[in-house]
Formats: structure tokens, sequence, C-alpha cells
């Protein structure tokens, strides 16, 4: 962040009176351009005893099998946003049935909100961002192949959860990994 | 948003290749400014039957009383969000309970994450953001006082599941109230 969205001139770089952290600062109109995490939403969209999964087209993680997600747009709330990824990345019309997790990946000031959904057909293919979308059964999960630790937590922890049938929300974090 | 914050030229506004809807883009540096909703995060402060409210001393709602909340800043967790805000509105020192609600408040952005906390004691006073900071019993809550919609739903969600003694996590919306 170098120039104000707003007028254009150059920012400076310092904590405003008051604050207690640095923030990107216009002297000429006086902005301050605070930043804030942004949040992911995505579904785990059910049918029957198993799971899709779309293979990304794209990168980071090209090749690799993810639960659809993406970032939450203006105007949107949290669950529309996830059945908007679900139809975007999977072509796939979900019903939310309930948020599941929360993950805090602080160090790329991310929130992943993840929502337990129910697919409501058969008619699913790949969107633009996916080369392939395929319902799995837990055995068939391709676990060495999934695009982002935090979708291999929320697997898991899905799996686990589903052998007792209940699923209480969850908050987890997602540490770097050289720091674990 | 006018000028690009990377190379200060001035911003278009159309909808990019691939994408469904308008961004502001630069079409010197090619970058695309996506906005995106912004988390706030807050909890309601338990201690024995009462909770804790602060009284604004900023606008807007001056002089109303909240629950103490604020955005979520980059490279912090959900739960070190609220446990910050309750200190600097309150000066009082929170352990998280359990996440409590979730309200979508998409005309302006914003997605609110509340939680249920635990004062630790009763050390608490005013932080630069309140004029006064109470325990109040339900009785005692000023409902025709409270700062904001979504604290005022918190708050009547809250007291419900109070007597049931079971707080289900919470998704709600708030709507513009000449929507309503």
């Amino acid at each position: 962040m170098n120039y104000c969205s707003n007028c254009g001139q150059s920012l400076t770089y310092h904590i405003p009176p008051g604050d207690d952290r640095s923030r990107h600062i216009c002297e000429s109109c006086g902005l301050i351009h605070y930043q804030n995490p942004k949040m992911v939403v995505g579904c785990i969209p059910e049918l029957e005893d198993k799971i899709l999964l779309c293979r990304r087209a794209i990168e980071p993680c090209y090749g690799k099998w993810t639960l659809p997600a993406g970032y939450l747009e203006n105007g949107e709330t949290v669950s529309a946003g996830a059945r908007r990824e679900t139809f975007e990345e999977a072509q796939a019309r979900v019903e939310i049935l309930a948020p599941y997790a929360l993950y805090n990946i602080c160090y790329v000031n991310q929130i992943y909100l993840m929502f337990r959904a129910r697919l409501m057909d058969r008619h699913f293919r790949p969107g633009s961002e996916s080369l392939e979308v395929r319902l799995f059964s837990e055995v068939e999960i391709p676990s060495d192949e999934i695009a982002f630790r935090v979708i291999e937590e929320t697997l898991v922890q899905y799996f686990k959860d589903r052998r007792t049938g209940l699923f209480p929300f969850y908050i987890g974090n997602i540490y770097k990994k050289n720091l674990q």
C-alpha cells in the first residue's frame, strides 16, 4: 500500500494518535487505511455417505482437491457466500445445514468459516476454477492430494465427528508450517 | 476508491474478465482492488447472573450502552480480538467460553461474531471509548438505550437462551430498518 485510494497522494506508515498499531495514513486528506482479515466461506456438500470435492484448475495448488470455498463478497451473508462458491466451483446447488467450523489463519489474515451442506441433486460438473468434481466416500478421500491445510483439518474433524453423529461448532487455528 | 493504492494511477470500475461483478481496477499496473466484508468481534462478559455493558464515549450512538466489540485486526484470532476489545473498552479481562452468535449486516458489509465470556474479576473501568462500564442483571438492562440493533438482538437471544441453559451457536441477519 503506497498511495491513498481516496486522493492519490503518498501514504506514511505510523501509529495514529490514540491507536496502538501502525496504519497506512494519508497526510494529505487525513484518511487512515485500516487493513483487516478477510473471510473465506465454504461448505462440505454431503450426499448420502459421500462428500463433494473439487480438483483445482487454478494456482495455488493446481490439480489438488479441495472443498468449495472462497472470499465472502460485500453485501452477502456467510451462507449465501458458501452456496455461491459451491455453485461457481462445482455448478452444484446445496442447502446449508449448519455452521461447522471456523479456522483462524492469522499469518495470511484469513478467517475460514465452513458449513455442513446437503447437495440438492446429482447435477454437478466442474466450474471454470475446477478440473474435476467428484463424490468421495471417507475411504476414497485423496488425503495426500488435498489443496490446503485448512481443508485437510476440516475433513479430519468432519469424519471424526461423523462417527459420533454430533457436529458441535468448532474453532481452530492453522499455523505457519515452520512454526509447528 | 479513486486511485490505485499500489501505483497511484486513476482506477476504473467494471467487471473483470471471468468475474461476475464490478471491481475497482487499475489499468496501469493491472491490480484489481477487491472489497470484502469486515469482521466485528465481541463478547457478552458474564459475572454470576450479571453481564457487563459499556456506555459509548464516541459516535455513533454516543451515550448509549453496548457490549464490547470492534473490528478484528490482521494477525489476530477471533477470540483474541474479542478479548482485546473487552480490555480496550472496559479494561476488563475475560475468558472466552464459546462462540455464541454470528450476525450478517449486509448493508454495511459487516459480519459480527459474538462470544460468551467470563469476567476474570471485578476489576473493570471505562477505557478511552467508554463513559461508563457497569454490570447489569437482566431486569436492569437499559433496553431503550442500547447502541446498535445487532447488540439488542444479541441480548434478546442471550437472555432467551439463558432461561433454557442451552446456548446453541446462532446465525442471524440484521436488515436495514426501512426494509423491515
